[in-house]
């Protein structure tokens, strides 16, 4: 397969990505009449969507990092066929399922009785989105002709490395739920951050 | 017509899609406070949106498998006329109002009452989709000067049976609403994995 | 400037188009549970809902011409500057505006009363977009360095005339709104019927 | 890096720009059949949306100018390192956080009590938007190797200054809502119409 065929996926893939990550802002919805006069003004009815806030700026973060991370990923992919299609279809899934917890998370977050379960189920959706790239990676990897023929086996293993521990520090985060959900959602943030700054630059060109 | 012809109409094409299958997140509500109350906690008001986890998966599935074929059917293309461009843009509209019988679906998927029409206004929707692509490839076929000129008559008889059978199982499908919606929906589905499978990997180069 | 000029230009106006042309099925909103009730069932509901369909498709198709002749548009600039930006973005304002006239449509369209009002609305933002794109051609042709070399003054006279014609035919559709709804919507819809075929297909490579 | 290096990441950026500028109509509600009968027409209706269309149209504007920035910002770059891609990210959330503050100006525009704070909202969110443009600019001129070799320190020191007072402009916007609504909204539009013409031509090849 030529160029041409992996330069449409990231097209297609891009604009979910794109799209995805915008839709965010639908989740945060705009205060009331009536909640105004319950506030007693519009200040404190806009910090009292401060769980809205914080689940806009964790999920804008995290799709924006698992964005870098797929084009370094497509970049170590000389051509796709069916399996890898359609592994990435699941992978966009996941991606854009993501406004819907975020969303649940944001509605949850102030309440101490449902917040606990709105971030284990925010937490179970990163974690599918870290297994599809696992997925994905592992299927790419797994036949040598879908490679670029210039990559090394070292960088192969460190990517392999580092996408597994993603998805363990998606489940620990995840399952630290139970005891604290703020110290749940710092791993996340954590897990994308070091994420974003371990990749070496002369990865993504 | 140049080459860029097609790149522009394929580009306009894949936002479409795009932003179809972002878009049918929307579809899936937040549990709203009472709810919340009314289903005793998070979790139960979260698995009662099952309808619409169900939807949208399927719905994504679908058009991501029709987005590839779009592709595919594009790749056959060396130019559009006017009516290829007119074709375009109702198959355009047939996937980006997707969403809305989508919804129908989630709605009333765990209605005894309704599901079974929700079901057939669904597979109605699909099967405009299929009719669409019929016509794009019918159009694109009557005119050899409109494809590549190393395209063999093999390649193009299996794709009009492919397409020509799909618009047929969606058809059947719909029909067998009325007796179950579950099968029908399978049979939606069984099309489009068959769909994703069929076409030879080399040709979506 | 370069080709990478317009190139952009272009990319970020397909963007809106497809957008826009998108979040048009946002505007069909799902029968409710108290309104299948009221309706009997659903597919009456469904049915229930025809003046967002008329709506939808309309505005579907219009934005699609639209897209169509902006490429073409576009195609016979060679450059553009600050004032074909800023033009270009009034028209793209104009065009993310309409899905606001269509559902303000579909609301309406079955109510006697108001129907009128909310066709002579749709018609004054179609009758605005049209102006647009006569502006931003205006613009364009005032400065012959702005154009492609090979453009013929006979082409150039005919795009000025069909544009002066398409808001001609735009005002005039929406002013016999208050004489009939049905005839103006035919009437805008058949202006953009016949842009769709005007343009020779030579002229959209 | 190579030139795909940042040709990337302006696809993905004109991807966010375009779909928050088109996301912006959803802002603008429809009025409902009680609204209807409680404003005597269609006309009273849609005319008491006016605050709506005021933040529509500022935000069109705005977010279009910001967009020709952008491009104007990445041309100068020849690379972008992990900490500009970091930089670009938080510049981005800006962009596509705009429809909310956007809304709750559209919401609260027309009631005396509430427009002051709803116009300061707005102000922050358009002062944090200039930083994240300033802080782009410091990291990418920080490093003379990130930038195109071709560009003058005249042409730096330019943009420098640029930004610098485009931020001072929405600070000085942002406090002036307390004295006057109006006033403060004049001068945001005013700084971007400053913005839109003060950038040369030829810099936005």
């Amino acid at each position: 397969m030529t160029d041409s065929n992996t330069v449409r996926l990231e097209a297609f893939s891009d604009g979910v990505f794109a799209i995805a990550i915008t839709l965010l802002v639908l989740g945060i919805k705009v205060p009331s009449a009536s909640e105004l006069s319950q506030a007693h003004g519009l200040w404190p009815a806009l910090a009292g969507r401060w769980p809205s806030y914080v689940g806009f700026v964790a999920s804008f973060f995290i799709v924006g990092v698992m964005w870098t991370n797929h084009h370094a990923l497509i970049e170590y992919l000389r051509r796709v066929d069916r399996r890898l299609l359609l592994a990435n279809l699941f992978l966009l899934m996941g991606v854009s399922f993501l406004p819907y917890p975020t969303a649940v998370l944001a509605q949850n977050l102030a309440n101490p009785v449902t917040r606990t379960d709105a971030t284990v189920f925010y937490g179970v959706a990163l974690a599918f989105n870290s297994l599809t790239y696992n997925v994905l990676w592992w299927l790419g990897r797994s036949q040598r002709t879908l490679l670029e023929p210039n990559v090394h086996d070292l960088g192969l293993r460190a990517i392999t490395r580092r996408y597994a521990l993603t998805l363990l520090g998606a489940v620990v985060a995840t399952g630290l739920a139970v005891l604290n959900v703020w110290l749940s959602l710092a791993i996340h943030l954590a897990v994308y951050a070091v994420n974003a700054r371990s990749e070496p630059a002369s990865d993504i060109h």
